[in-house]
């Protein structure tokens, strides 16, 4: 039997393999204790990466991506025994999930279509491999767009006063339903509550280069301090506003030229790329959160 | 008899050539004016940009590159015809510079040479077209670099008590003799009072991208928010700390593997290329400042 | 009666606006000769570029554009003027054009989606201001988003023995419908027949960093090359394949860990961000080709 | 006693680091045994990276950074055991440096300064941890600055008639006293009779984005082909003229306004930076050039 190929096309096999991320202190030994028990169990490890924040007094990263056949059959035992054997030894937090297990997606979105659209094509076209239950957005005008690529369109909206109605909504819909979610320029700011509540990495794109520019209408901050470059920031979302680890920036030249107007439609290509690397890196498990900052292992 | 050539090489003769700089109100027939202008008197107009910040009721700036025959003789009956036909009546604020004069550029720094030496060898090389009446510093650490290669090193020590009369020291060095001058990482924060006093432009350059990252040790900050990209900034002096209008400002990605030694380190390499570049272009008058912002005509 | 304003946002009114567009043998005066009849007609230059390749013996380069009330009854006989005053004594090529007047632009595209849905979706969003007659297409596959966008598509198969058939089937839409023709991963090899009898810019994205990689499979070869950084390159179509003057590039960079299919992935973002900005560029009348390159008025 | 620390300040201690780096076939289980064998001699490491081809069918790469207590004395050891143990039954190509062991560099430049000063600054300033023997040129410019700088200057001239008794000269200074050579903008082709005899590394700076404008004069060539984006790269010289394997590459934007001697001056900034890059990687053991092709592990 053939094994499956995933559709990003890099030619690896999807069924048997598995992603093995570990967070710890830094210990010695830590990556031969990881591959040796690996290799106890015929796993073939494939990617490797780690990162250690100080040789002796650090914490370490590592991410695995290994080769185990037979991998559902097995993935209880080796759970079992990384955690005996490993996981629990090293007092590491660890995960192991396996590739064939796509990710569910839920976007959210307002006014602006460009960090929307381009989630959804990207998706369609298997650059993301991820199911999508559905889209939420505070606006209807989306319903047609999304609707034609065969997905489900949420609309709640929200004022003021309906905030609170307009969270517990939401969670309806993607609590249980979703295994993350991504603001795809959803300009609502989402309640404590509801970030206590959700239960899940939430994905957000700033429209600026963070720090710079925090807060509301960035480009026209940008513009008004005469920056020679804007840029975009994927970020995960904390009660603190836009101050959430940051996953991904990019940037471009600007010059006198350009108004605000003309900052912001530059600015979108820049966030609708970002807002993608950042999603598909969460999508592959490329992404440990550890004390307000990102290791990214991309 | 053969014109000079300007040393950065691009061919442009320079004893014959001159800028015109022009900042206004913005108003119907300023270029037609101004091009009229200089036709009259026999200019060939061999470079030209013009900035609106709004097509009706905006500022307007203007660069101009022409040659005059005999331009040294007849800058002067220029200058007056100019004021009288064209700046007065238009409101301007305006200059007429020429070519062959070259500007003298006092440098200043600190302890980390890597901005001031790529100063130094771009001026020697050609690169930047300026006189260097000294280089001042408040260590005596680069004195043996700067003058093997035949500048004049003042070593002005600065401690809190002695700021006031080290800074009237640097004045001595400056005014008259300088007409402008370089932080290349000179750690000393001027006073206002010395920059009232000195009456020229001082370019500084900021090791990081602003606005983040404003005030001290930005490689720090940028390290413990984790950014994914660090940059470096080229601006003008005001009183305000790092606030003066932007000249130039460039970027390079980072990952969560470089400590915060490292970024100073990539850090020093966009330092030197950006503020080189905003030498430059103020060398080649191509910079006209306007409400905290800059006009770059690069 | 307000002006009516374009939908880009850059507060620009386009019902009187114009673009003037010169390129000749640089000569002393033409500056001034230009400005000065806009100036004796009433027209308000509101953007002005221009460039010379040599300040002697060079040639010259200008994008003006103007406001002039009633533009629209004043046209023809400011075309009169401009040929009689300017543009024949200076033997200059020259064009007036209405920023009003939408270009019409027919998208070509074979399999690939992202740059043909990408200009679909600029275009609709107002991003970029022209009409699209029809979308014609090699292979069936895109019928169905194409309509859905309210745009005609049209299927036009070719294979090697019916390609001159096809082509003249191609011309019948084109011709007389369009004032040009954009290639959004269009993969047939245009004949030279085609090309004389079209008689319009036709606009190509090349998936690599022209000149490296032109031909076949630039992403294959590329990956066996190792290069470091790849990149995607419009220009306009000349008979020569891949050797068209180039209007926009733009690169990424790649590590050894990219195989094939990484970089196909990461350069169709390059592409479609690199296709958008000539096109847009060529419906704001910013390119001049000449000599077998651009002068971009970016 | 306090362990030595690396001059480039990134706080890694040095007297007891080590780095493992090997290329195999890729085999299962590689990844276990080699961090096993490290573990079981107490070496804690530090830094792990890894590349494979192809999961099944590839080719297999890796670099790890280890501690080892008392590593001068017990290396011998180690390595006998690496051998025995992993690196005979696995068949790979492996080797262990101590980090504490400096590399000598020879560097070669012709008349252009800039590659060749950028280099010996940043030696100097600990940014380059390598010793340098000489600098060799077939011009006499750059004595006074290299003798300045306290290093020797060998100034051996090439002609055409003269060249193979040069290269022999080259080579008394260079065998048996250098690790690897640098070519600095060495402007002379080196013969395959020397390449073979040198039996070093060699890197060189190609003014040029290649493959693109290999040769002779690669910014004239792309001044006429009008690109908008130049570059350079850093390679390994191999006997066919700049098609050894890539290690690094960056580029800037250009626009119709450079001539010739501009885009030399704007690569000149990007020659630097990507050699200096390489440079520092080579030093760092960061690359491993296999099939034409670099992985380098930045």
């Amino acid at each position: 039997m053939m094994p499956a190929v995933s559709p990003n096309g890099d030619g690896r096999t999807v069924r048997d393999r598995a992603r093995l991320l570990v967070s710890s202190a830094d210990r010695r030994g830590i990556v031969a204790a990881v591959s040796a028990l690996l290799a106890r169990h015929g796993a073939n490890i494939v990617e490797s990466d780690q990162h250690s924040t100080h040789p002796t007094d650090g914490r370490f990263f590592m991410r695995m991506v290994f080769d185990l056949p037979e991998l559902s059959e097995r993935l209880a035992e080796l759970r079992t025994a990384f955690d005996r054997d490993v996981g629990g030894p090293f007092g590491m937090e660890w995960r192991i999930v396996r590739v064939a297990e796509r990710k569910r997606m839920i976007v959210l979105a307002s006014r602006e279509p460009h960090c929307l659209l381009d989630i959804l094509w990207r998706q369609r076209s298997g650059d993301l491999d991820a199911d999508i239950p559905c889209v939420i957005s505070n606006h209807p005008d989306h319903r047609e767009a999304v609707e034609a690529l065969g997905l489900p369109y949420v609309h709640v909206p929200v004022t003021r006063e309906t905030k609170p109605e307009a969270e517990r909504e939401i969670l309806t819909y993607v609590r249980g339903e979703a295994d993350f979610a991504v603001l795809a320029r959803y300009m609502q700011i989402l309640s404590g509550a509801f970030l206590a509540a959700v239960g899940m990495p939430i994905i957000n794109i700033h429209h600026s280069f963070l720090p710079a520019f925090a807060g509301a209408q960035p480009y026209r901050q940008a513009f008004e301090r005469g920056v020679k470059i804007i840029g975009a920031t994927a970020h995960y979302v904390t009660e603190e506003l836009d101050a959430g680890p940051i996953i991904e920036q990019d940037v471009a030249r600007v010059t006198h030229r350009a108004d605000v107007e003309e900052l912001a439609r530059l600015g979108a290509d820049i966030e609708r790329v970002v807002l993608a690397r950042a999603v598909r890196w969460h999508l592959e498990d490329r992404i440990l959160a550890s004390g307000g900052k990102t290791v990214v292992f991309a």
